[in-house]
């Protein structure tokens, strides 16, 4: 099971992070935006190959420390084309150096539709008679508002090919309870707990020797209440969970997304990493040449932040 | 206000109608699949080409009977960049035509995040400083699942590009009721019917000359009890009806969707228009190679369906 290398991973490195891949250009260093605009043009390639060497030079001083990456797809989708193959590019470069790969996707259709999703980030897909991998996550992530059969055609493509996801449940975002939160009159559940029973269902077949599932949730850092009834509610159902850092969730309030031995949950951080050269407490050490360095400083100071809650 | 354009187009063409532009290789015929696969090889970008020229054909075979095409971005995405590039220039080929183009994409996400997504599909992009549209769409389709600030980001670039979205409100599979049909205790209202009205408040500052909002509600054909209901419930919201056809919903069904001046919405039929060559209905007038002529033939039969029930 696909879940049972992530935790594998995190055990080994003493470090439950997941790093997310959401470049800006305004976060690139001038000197690759600069070099990689003079090889295309002011043109979305442009834009889509910054992107590309920002990763590898973050991968690159990262992959020894941390499991896995989390590329959003929406920075390099709005590049188009272009965009998409960064995406694709950076999968593959990061699955190189032994990282476990989430693409941050949130699809979620039905019948046909979320077939064709599976298939090219989960599967194969079908191209004159021939069988082609084209994405290649190991993880996506998944919205469930179409209901069990919009997810269906997930878990296929995870039991064919060894791969998972993670359903969002309880996002981090502010409006996250405009729905999520709303409490049903039937059972007293809320829909996040709702989903939450959906997703430890469908998960049941995906259980590995971890004793957790490669069918996952998406479970944010700024709301502990939640999390700590989720956890209880879902026992072999693992965590991503956003929202630490920039988003105000702290290593104190996400601990409850955790067992007693320190597994369960992998803690996403994004722009505190990525860009932490231009952070107030690492730009009087690193310059922009420095950012993969910063990056990798970053890194160990989250896992020491997390390591003072999590007994990882 | 763009829904104001699309109300026009339906309303001079006499057709409610948007084709769904979802192709799938067995359904482009062999001549169109080998060109593109002898220029291409077997890779993504044949795939891709393929379905390109599939809908140039049907494009031009629709444009003056037809107001709109929704092409759906799963199908192309699954051939990566390639795809995605196919899918591009198949909204550039439907403008070019005078169509209005719905991207379906069903993206759902939060602040930068969801600008991003934002941006590409419905605004500019920055490219070096410069500001540039990639993807160009007139509408695209959003999923509420994470609350009001994941739908923000499109209301802002819906002012400043004037352009539209259609909310996933109650949509048409199977199991849509999984989420969208549980009771909240509070007030007794449905999921649906709260998205519902979430939907009518955002669409507020969106209300054309038509009396609609360029702010519009996907609900499906399938579902006519709650579609009646949520018609009644959102006088100022216009519906993209999916579920015609295929999945099973009737012109009686849907006819709820629509004011009594034949007014109100727009009804999907993808695989039925496209595909209708190879239906039993058509495949004894058109072979393959009147692959187009059997689409404009299934969508005049479908435009004669609706206004069987509805005066439009």
């Amino acid at each position: 099971m696909i879940i049972d290398r992530l935790i594998q991973r995190i055990t080994e490195l003493h470090n439950p992070t997941v790093v997310g891949l959401d470049p800006r250009l305004d976060m690139v260093p001038a000197f690759i935006r600069d070099a990689a605009f003079a090889e295309h043009g002011n043109t979305p390639a442009g834009a889509a190959e910054a992107f590309y060497r920002f990763n590898v030079g973050l991968i690159d001083a990262i992959a020894d420390i941390v499991p896995a990456v989390k590329p959003q797809v929406s920075m390099y989708e709005q590049y188009g084309a272009a965009g998409m193959d960064a995406f694709i590019r950076t999968i593959a470069y990061a699955k190189s150096k032994g990282m476990v790969v989430i693409g941050d996707i949130k699809r979620g259709d039905i019948a046909s539709t979320a077939e064709a999703y599976s298939d090219g980030h989960l599967g194969r897909v079908d191209i004159n008679g021939e069988k082609a991998e084209v994405f290649g996550e190991d993880f996506i992530t998944v919205n469930p508002y179409m209901g069990s059969d919009s997810v269906e055609p997930y878990l296929k493509n995870c039991k064919d090919f060894g791969k998972g996801i993670f359903v969002l449940v309880k996002t981090s975002n502010k409006g996250s309870g405009d729905l999520q939160d709303l409490v049903i009159g039937a059972n007293g559940q809320t829909i996040y707990e709702t989903v939450g029973q959906y997703v430890s269902d469908w998960g049941k077949d995906f259980i590995g020797v971890s004793g957790f599932s490669s069918i996952g949730a998406v479970v944010g850092a700024t709301y502990p209440a939640q999390a700590e009834k989720l956890r209880a509610q879902m026992p072999h159902t693992f965590f991503l969970v956003p929202g630490y850092g920039a988003q105000g969730g702290k290593a104190e309030d996400l601990a409850v997304c955790f067992n007693a031995d320190g597994i369960g949950a992998i803690v996403n951080n994004s722009r505190g990493i990525i860009a932490a050269y231009k952070a107030a407490s690492y730009k009087e050490k690193f310059n922009e040449a420095g950012y993969a360095d910063a990056a990798r400083c970053a890194a160990l100071d989250m896992q020491a932040d997390l390591r003072r809650c999590i007994p990882c």
